[in-house]
């Protein structure tokens, strides 16, 4: 299985997406304020806010049973987080017509 | 550019070996009671011990300048940490004869 994407938690948006392009070479999925999607070879990095995600990995399925805690994004993707057996956040998402 | 690897904490390396095999299919490259480092299809996470290894992403690069903070491992590649503007813990490798 291939890992989705990581998450990382940074104070600033458009100055950590200049960092990442600077100094590793990626290409932008997305950028706003709040968050930042971007491509690299093998994998895609989220940039996000501390009080709005974890740090976390994700894994995309192609199922994802509905109950409590499913979030759905603007995008039409949903997800919920579950938690290795040290509790690191894992993401489990299911993109809209995938 | 690719993103190397994931590096995560974990308490145990064997039972979140087990852990992540189980749910999300991967293969072992290295696994014993200190450390360990999984094959996704698109990546490689490492899973390590709290006071051995911060949580961190890694890019492979050809060459490394050769100063304070390069630390050698066993299989003689040899990393430095940086950090992003967050204070995100990013290692940078270099393996041995690549």
């Amino acid at each position: 299985m291939k890992i989705d994407h990581i998450a990382l938690q940074v104070d600033d948006i458009r100055e950590s997406v200049d960092w990442y392009i600077d100094n590793y070479g990626c290409s932008i999925i997305h950028c706003d304020d709040t968050w930042a999607f971007l491509q690299f070879d093998n994998i895609k990095l989220a940039l996000v806010i501390e009080d709005q995600h974890p740090h976390h990995i994700s894994f995309k399925v192609d199922e994802i049973e509905w109950e409590d805690h499913i979030v759905e994004h603007r995008d039409g993707s949903v997800s919920k987080y579950v938690q290795d057996p040290s509790g690191n956040k894992i993401e489990v998402i299911k993109y809209k017509g995938k």
